[in-house]
């Protein structure tokens, strides 16, 4: 009998966590830019990171460059781009949230390929799009070769906004 | 009787988990350094990345720069810096724990502004400070654009130290 | 009586999660390179992080520079190097999993030393081997100061395969 009730309190949570409509506690990709990419002058292009390497959850869509946020929380994001040969050409690309510029990376092409990362933390909620541009200009462009990944976009679930111990609490609270 | 009992396993479980001073189990920043800096001759200078993107736990400061560890565990710090442009000037910056140097980037300015990551690993006990200064010399500094993030400093708790599997332990001990 | 038999789903549970050969739910690990390397022309050379600042787990080997992974999961990893002093040299490195190639980084050293990272997620089996190597070619090569890190090789253990709910859900399976 006891047994059986202390099982109801478990049960009750697992259901509480399968509840969730996606039912996902992950979310995890890495994606490749395995072309070049030129700027244009008006206005800024998302890079689509074409060549996935991971994508636990499928919320990054390597049609058209966007991660999409399924489970609200805090997340962390990389970015990594590299310049084109020359002078006066720089990979100057910038994450977005929500069409809202995060932070930048800039790599200047004067005498050679030259890398530039950038990482943060980030909340979101389920829904918002997290994205990287190439910036509207006349000298701007990003350079690579194959899947080596000179060009990268990397995010990842940190923290799910509702968490266990939550999700235990409200379990209790059903069963008084 | 068995529901209420299984339950007191369970609360004290949760209690275990409040009974920390600040109840906290999540700690991620970044912050962004929007102006310029150079370096002073005999002096590292603590860079106070002073645009908050994230700062979940409150643990970084963003009107000196440090970050102070409240749950003591397993860290994740990333930092990107970006060089003046300037042939004999670099953007040469170390994080430091509790003023001892754990690792440095290095960016020079030669022909255009660069910009240079590190990612580690750190453990931390409660009360540990984590910083990023610009190393004392005649020709180091950073710079800056706005809120573009080209120089930021991140960080996020990967462990804590007491996991959830030792609290429930512990709960369970009580018990009998 | 009822006490004695929620301990026992909970202990069940506690001791599936024992049962894992290393026990470990964690892993975590920093390395710096301390020295310098040059490429040769026929064979790709692991590059081996010598100076460790972190080791969770222990499944970071600095004698060897490889990672072998004793949990399987989603890993992180992240991989910075620092070009040499030079106008045709050029810190090319790669990271492989299995001896597959999953990304590059590559700095150059016309008229500075400049630093390149890269940072991805990974999914690991049980055995799977990741490392760093410097590829080959006639003008590859890598620069450090002492313990400045300028070179590092960083990893951690972000989702484990089996989670704790999965484990939950087994006890309760096993009692029933």
């Amino acid at each position: 009998m006891a047994v059986f009730t202390c099982a109801i309190v478990v049960a009750t949570f697992m259901m509480l966590v399968a509840a969730e409509p996606t039912n996902k506690t992950e979310s995890a990709f890495t994606a490749k830019f395995t072309s070049n990419l030129d700027s244009v002058t008006y206005t800024n292009l998302r890079i689509v990171f074409d060549s996935v390497l991971t994508n636990i959850g499928d919320d990054y869509n390597p049609g058209d460059g966007k991660f999409t946020a399924s489970i609200p929380g805090t997340y962390v994001f990389s970015v990594t781009l590299m310049s084109k040969l020359s002078s006066d050409s720089a990979a100057f690309g910038c994450l977005h949230k929500n069409d809202i510029e995060q932070f930048c990376v800039w790599s200047n092409g004067y005498n050679a390929h030259e890398m530039s990362s950038n990482t943060i933390t980030l909340k979101l909620v389920k829904g918002d799009v997290v994205d990287v541009v190439l910036k509207a200009g006349s000298s701007y462009g990003i350079h690579n070769s194959g899947t080596a990944g000179y060009c990268s976009f990397t995010g990842f679930l940190l923290y799910p906004q509702e968490s266990l111990l939550e999700k235990l609490q409200e379990a209790i609270n059903r069963l008084n």
